[in-house]
């Protein structure tokens, strides 16, 4: 797949000099408008051959397009700020807002292919990587990021050539290191495996581009019309029409669900409560306070009918533990640095450090609860969420952080015997408005995501615990109970 | 100081369930009309005695207000996660939002105190720390912050008596730990030294709160009526009058600046322009692959007159580097997360870890100079920027980070000649606009702000390089070889 980029491509003089200012002039007038219009985000992808110019390609977008508007990343999959994150977290951290355009040298690319030419990790796992990436390129592009990848090509011959060429002169020495000439030597290991990763990764949304090296007019002049072509393109492109439809679903014809299963007239007596609640308690803190705790983090998710007493049972886990080991994140309308990316991404950025635990609020299955019964999203987003959430969390669970979700189920009667105590309490008050009343009205419809949802993505790695909460005592239990045992089995 | 929290205060159950409802009630009405107007963000700080009542304080607070709008934390001035920043970076990054409440339960008065008590640090030290806890308190007064400060207190018998009560009961046993009886051990030691610390920071804006822990209806009423007492009384007061004066400043008579005393009309050849920036940048370049660069960070903020050419001459700098060790932060248009926090607050935030470097396009210097000169800001406002300013950079420096501050200087002539070749070129249109002409319009305005920021930010920490940059070459070249020098020194 580099043949056509060993062809010697050059640009001379002349022609560079007249096309260079008017294709300068058309990026800057394309992200002028991206800035403007807010449409969508651009991560442009540098990788390639060494000496094939991703640095001078780099300092050239920087110079050509205006770069208030755009950042530069070189990340690497690894590194000490981590801290107990999946190693895609340095990328989600990166990834740029609608209007703004990310260059990334460094790219979930490097470390797979890296690890790969050093013998560090076998075909199959490469493999893996290549998954995970192709899951996650898949989202963006679903999610309306325009991903342009570039790689840059020097056959072994050219790329001799041009380490000597730099190294003759003392002013650009420095460019040139052990480690390429090093890597110059494993030549046709990198290529073979950068051409296995490129073929698996070239999709319809994503395509590779192959650009020859050697010529630093032709290079510039290709990877500029190139950007120009794709951003103009998406900008002149009506908006998608929304609501797409997705494959067929099954809906069970006997009409009975996971929820229908659930027994909501059990009750428990008050001092037994408190007994148990206390030993249980007890037992969450002292599991906190394990030695081997601070070897992995934790990620609670409540989800639940509304006044099913999500907020009471949160405060009875977070009252067993050391202020310093929790951070509870409420989800709520998301700020502009998050509306301006796609949806997973607030969840990313809240990820707890190693030792910690994070307890969401409502969570990244609102996507497929709220936003799919209100139209906010279409039936093809909320579908594919499905599988972009058994990822996430697939990554979570990989990288040793415990994944705990919750659903809080009570009957309708019992809402509605809620909402009116609710009403009739001032310091209550508050937590009903209108929008509760509203969601009433859609009960049934919440019943069918919530089933789906449950169905869906209640993995082995990562279950769902759902809860008759009718009494809220019992509900209090079950979730420090599942928490505790989650934890239990985990250390 | 602590006479009057250990009379025994009382509050009988009648009176509490009365009470109890109402206060509740305000204080969620309070809070909503908080979120709603978005006016002021509230820092808690719970201080105290073990066995006061933080924990069950910072439980009541979330079950009495609306834990959606709060954020809980419990953070130490240390930590991995700092990867190099300074240890305020932790409390920067919590800062709530303007319409939000943040609880710190360990906060920026632990440490000192900690160790203070523990003896790893001498009393000259801890006032150090106490310098910079008020100054860092100033600036959070004066950017709006209402900050409230609960020490929570017990006699050494009271908390004999209540860590013996926990310790009976198997339900609360796990509430008392080893640390817990060796601090009771050291109870006079902490409270002396805890008297130091809140005789020392309590301030008109921000005094402790000093409440006796011993009786949970007491305190909590206490508590929460202070709460409600302060948001109330901030959120009925009209708003500040802007433009309050500043006390007198000094303008030289003779007119002679800083300025004044640049050479605008040296001039380089271009060739020796080229060799001596091929070199610079390999210096640079050989510098950030040094075995000890890894053990510092760099921090350059690039200012200057509107076309000076701040953006070529960052170029030259990221030339020469490795993708992967900086980042460049424009500082254009704040997002909501950032408006809605103090000045500050953005840089904190893009901080670099160890062994990178982070170039900010703009900086933080815009408080006095286009927030002075544009009058988005009052007099009282950007005259204590400097002093803020000053400490933000000694608390980099403290910490291993390199701080470099460029002013580029052009003539008004030159000014005019590049923004007039700026309009005659269509790639280099967009870097002119009409706020361009209107800045140029006040050119006396911005010199005057520029002459007070040199004189009073430029310290023996982090000077300011003023560069004469009517020559473009000259300019970058000054700018790399202070770079240069200022990593040599550093390394």
């Amino acid at each position: 797949m580099f043949e056509s980029a060993e062809l010697g491509h050059e640009i001379d003089k002349d022609r560079y000099d007249k096309e260079e200012p008017e294709l300068r002039a058309a990026l800057l007038k394309a992200q002028y408008e991206l800035v403007k219009t807010d449409k969508f985000p651009v991560v442009i992808i540098l990788g390639g051959v060494d000496g094939a110019g991703k640095g001078d390609t780099l300092n050239l977008l920087n110079a050509w397009m205006d770069p208030r508007h755009m950042s530069t990343n070189a990340l690497r999959p690894v590194g000490d700020d981590l801290v107990g994150r999946p190693p895609m977290w340095r990328f989600w951290h990166a990834l740029p807002a609608n209007g703004r355009v990310a260059v990334f040298v460094g790219s979930w690319y490097s470390r797979p292919l890296i690890d790969r030419v050093y013998g560090e990790i076998k075909t199959a796992k490469l493999d893996q990587h290549i998954d995970e990436i192709l899951r996650l390129e898949q989202m963006l592009a679903d999610e309306g990021t325009l991903l342009l990848k570039f790689w840059l090509h020097l056959s072994k011959k050219a790329q001799k050539k041009r380490f000597k060429e730099l190294e003759e002169h003392s002013s650009t020495s420095w460019r040139v290191n052990a480690t390429d000439w090093k890597h110059l030597e494993m030549y046709d290991k990198f290529q073979s495996t950068a051409e296995h990763i490129l073929r698996a990764t070239s999709t319809a949304e994503a395509p590779w581009l192959v650009v020859e090296g050697g010529d630093e007019r032709y290079r510039n002049l290709t990877i500029g019309r190139a950007i120009l072509d794709s951003i103009r393109r998406r900008l002149d492109e009506p908006a998608k029409p929304r609501g797409v439809r997705a494959a067929a679903r099954l809906t069970p014809i006997d009409d009975v669900s996971v929820l229908d299963r659930l027994d909501l007239s059990q009750t428990i007596d008050k001092e037994v409560y408190k007994d148990e609640l206390a030993e249980l308690q007890g037992r969450l803190n002292r599991l906190s306070r394990h030695k081997r705790f601070d070897k992995l983090s934790v990620v609670c998710a409540f989800e639940g009918s509304d006044a099913a007493g999500k907020g009471g049972a949160i405060r009875r886990v977070t009252q067993a533990l050391d202020a310093r080991k929790y951070d509870v994140i409420p989800i709520a309308a998301p700020t502009d640095e998050e509306k301006a990316r796609p949806y997973l991404w607030r969840f990313w950025r809240n990820l707890p450090e190693r030792g910690r635990m994070t307890i969401y609020d409502r969570s990244w299955y609102e996507r497929v609860l709220v936003e799919r019964v209100e139209g906010y999203c279409s039936e093809s987003d909320w579908m594919r969420a499905y599988g972009e959430i058994n990822d996430f969390e697939a990554q979570l669970v990989k990288n040793k952080i415990v994944v705990v979700k919750y659903w809080l189920q009570i009957s309708k009667d019992e809402q509605l015997a809620r909402f009116k105590a609710r009403e009739a309490t001032p310091f209550k008050n508050h937590k009903i408005t209108q929008e509760d009343w509203r969601n009433r009205e859609k009960w049934d419809d919440y019943r069918t995501a919530v089933n789906d949802m449950v169905e869906r993505t209640s993995t082995n790695e990562a279950p769902w615990t759902v809860i008759a909460a009718n009494d809220k005592y019992l509900a209090r239990l079950s979730v420090l109970r599942t928490l505790v045992e989650a934890l239990d089995k985990a250390l």
